[in-house]
């Protein structure tokens, strides 16, 4: 039997051992992996899109894995079944350093319905997160609810976590003030629940003043559509707040689809994920047959030099194209 | 002699007339004036970037126009050259709706070391401004000290306009409550200079208050490098405020510049340029090569309704190119 089929068939009967095949393929850069994995992808699509996705982004410290494993406690006591996927910039080819640490959702990790994945982000697989949307179709066919994408608040992976998910929750430490500089500019805005963590002992008072605080800033710069995003508080450490969280989320899940928004929501990130895949695409193909990678990193440090215009630069590529064909078809005849 | 070689030289000797054509050529559609264009690009290129680059965005109404001219009339007061380029994603292809209206910036339009310049941003030439970037080199190689590129705020045509320019300033109407409203998410966090127009008549106390408001909003959200993007109100009526903006233009850039922050900037943004070129030009070069844009399109719209994973469809087209190149090889040798 094909083992794509196998294997896709396996995932859409909810097999976990073959959902983490399939992810290993979906994020090898070996070229006949990525055919498999495209297939696989392919016989699945059909089945994606029913859960409801969750983005969770926040500093180093902020406390994610402690909340993303009192939420998945939560959702585990009605059944439902969770897939945590991470994007993880600083992660090196070989492992994921945030799951490198071997204790981090070490209870949630052992749990039948709950599916903890570290996504490698390194250059050779293109765009940060790349994959893990992908990641992401794959675990909706094996029949997860709620699928989390977590991230590192650093650089462009939050950036990319917003572009695949529905909700999008940003987590803070209840030391405002200073946490406040440290938010990104336009990351805040991604924003559509805020959750001031570790509410509790000492720093309860300190989050209820950060809450308010949030919420005003927020007031000030955000109004769209029919959602003001809340900003809640939250305590992994007593589980307080944690149903509140869920409540935001299934609101805002539900206000976004039943306007219709969610649906242009997800339609307008395919969009991107295509261009972003022609992108890519034409890159690895451009490398392929140019024969080298060279050329097409000459042509953009050029554009970036200011020595060339890109629309030039890329015309130059694209022409070298049909010689560079010529003589590929040239060796096959031969 | 070589149409691109005399329109650049031209153009490097300031010559208006040469500059209007070039620009003519680089908004074509057509392919033989897109080749001659992009000659006249590569031979200009070593002489751009030389200029302060503003952007200036803002709601219909909101005096955009009535403003950029009293910033005109103060740069030429000091013999600085001033270049106006319009994004206007609602302009149709034959014209410029923005600039159709013939009254607007009149007396700008009638100085000779200004120059106005509608861009059109049909869907044809791709991303919005595509080409407005390449009609700022031209001017820079002219000679512009000063290249103001302005966007009605609406959708991405902001996103467009301060990917390319070296300092962006949003312009908001006195009565702040409302316009705060009206402030698409993260737009407001692209910006360097917040000025609050229409600061005249009754209007001038109401303007303060937005003024103030919108400082505290900023203040709260927007901690960011060595720059804090100041509120300003002006007055293109009563010609007040002029010399503040043009000083918080300069001390913006100034900062930039000593910090090397605007170097960075711009070679992000060229790289950025490169990219969309990337895709932009494999999209027209699989149009051509494919022999339609029906397989493209297809592609896309089966990746936005779910049916088939974006890297397989890429794969897909790219894998159709070898047999495409092949013949029209065959068809060559024939």
């Amino acid at each position: 039997m094909n083992v794509a089929f196998d294997l896709a068939e396996k995932i859409l009967a909810g097999q976990r051992r073959a959902l983490a095949k399939a992810i290993t393929l979906i994020e090898s850069t070996k070229h006949a992996d990525r055919l498999i994995a495209e297939e696989i992808l392919t016989r699945i699509i059909p089945h994606t899109g029913n859960s409801i996705r969750l983005g969770i982004s926040g500093v180093p410290g902020v406390g994610k894995s402690t909340l993303i494993e009192a939420l998945g406690k939560y959702l585990l006591q009605y059944n439902k079944r969770l897939a945590v996927l991470t994007i993880d910039p600083s992660s090196p080819v070989t492992g994921g350093s945030i799951l490198g640490d071997k204790t981090r959702m070490e209870s949630l990790a052992r749990e039948e319905n709950a599916f903890i994945r570290p996504s490698p982000t390194n250059g050779n697989l293109g765009g940060v997160g790349r994959r893990t949307r992908e990641t992401m179709l794959a675990c909706e066919a094996a029949g997860f609810d709620f699928i989390i994408v977590e991230t590192v608040g650093v650089g462009q992976s939050e950036v990319a976590a917003a572009s695949m998910v529905d909700v999008f929750m940003m987590l803070q430490l209840p030391n405002a003030g200073d946490e406040l500089q440290g938010i990104k500019k336009g990351i805040l805005e991604l924003a559509d629940i805020l959750v001031i963590t570790k509410a509790d002992g000492q720093q309860k008072q300190m989050a209820e003043h950060a809450r308010l605080e949030q919420q005003r800033a927020l007031h000030l710069t955000r109004h769209e559509n029919n959602w003001k995003p809340p900003v809640l508080t939250a305590s992994a450490l007593e589980d307080k707040g944690i149903a509140q969280i869920f409540e935001s989320v299934d609101e805002c899940h539900r206000i976004k689809q039943s306007s219709g928004q969610l649906q242009l929501k997800r339609q307008a990130q395919a969009r991107a994920w295509f261009e972003q895949e022609l992108v890519e695409g034409a890159k690895d193909w451009l490398v392929h047959h140019l024969g080298s990678s060279h050329q097409l990193a000459d042509a953009e440090s050029d554009v970036i030099g200011g020595r060339i215009p890109a629309s030039a630069a890329v015309r130059h590529i694209f022409d070298q194209l049909l010689s560079g064909a010529e003589s590929t078809t040239k060796k096959i005849r031969r």
